[in-house]
């Protein structure tokens, strides 16, 4: 599967996110070339703060393989991690985070830090971001300018 | 309640997560002077990477409280917030974290970053380290010396 077509069903998570009035952002978790687990941000619904997209993916990943560590996997999200859900890519020893839209206000995979890359941690992982970067933060926009 | 009262209960927490063989690490949250939530870490018996102790007591007190802001709470806890901690700290909006022993490892809160305190952030929240820092690190020797 490619980075693309993982995003795309990251973007569909957002759109269901969007639809229930969360802020839109989606995550999946690719294994071996299969989506594993996908989920979007709930944070409203759930009155959880740490219900982010890509901490409840990392949570329904190790479920299914029954291992919290994701050694091999990819997380991919449609908005830069912030730095609780960096830090969760890391602490689930996932291989690889792909995000989408940058995010400049808490952005902790590329533009205000680099967690998942500092050889200080005992885990790092490989980073790519804007994939379909235009979709991805049009929802952003979409959803702040409507509700705003 | 000061916090060398809630650092107690922490390390009663932690030395629940030691006695099932998980890393020894506890946290509270304190809401006008009442601990309204105590979680021990529950990686290895919840199979999920994010279940550090501050992490789920987070989840609690939001769940308690019914707000996912913890506006006005302290996280307590025994040991440094790793980045996903520090950043849950920050999503949750918490007005304090206190901590105990400090980590050269991975300690996001002081050591190797000061992500709590960094202004481009849309929230802050005062840090004080160190508070009963023998006993909490020394919880963690132990375990270690025991189980590597």
């Amino acid at each position: 599967m490619t980075d693309e077509a993982a995003m795309a069903a990251a973007l569909e998570q957002a759109r269901l996110a969007a639809s229930i009035g969360e802020v839109p952002v989606g995550a999946v978790v690719v294994i071996d070339g299969e989506i594993v687990a996908a989920r979007h941000n709930e944070r409203e619904a759930t009155i959880d703060p740490t219900a982010h997209a890509e901490v409840l993916a990392l949570r329904d990943a190790a479920a299914v393989v029954g291992d919290w560590r994701l050694e091999g996997a990819s997380l991919v999200v449609t908005l830069e991690p912030c730095p609780m859900c960096a830090g969760a890519a890391l602490a689930a020893r996932v291989s690889r985070v792909v995000f989408g839209a940058y995010d400049p206000k808490a952005g902790a995979a590329a533009t205000l830090y680099n967690l998942l890359v500092d050889p200080r941690f005992n885990h790092n992982a490989e980073v790519i971001g804007g994939v379909r970067e235009d979709e991805c933060g049009a929802l952003l926009t979409e959803f702040f300018s409507a509700h705003r």
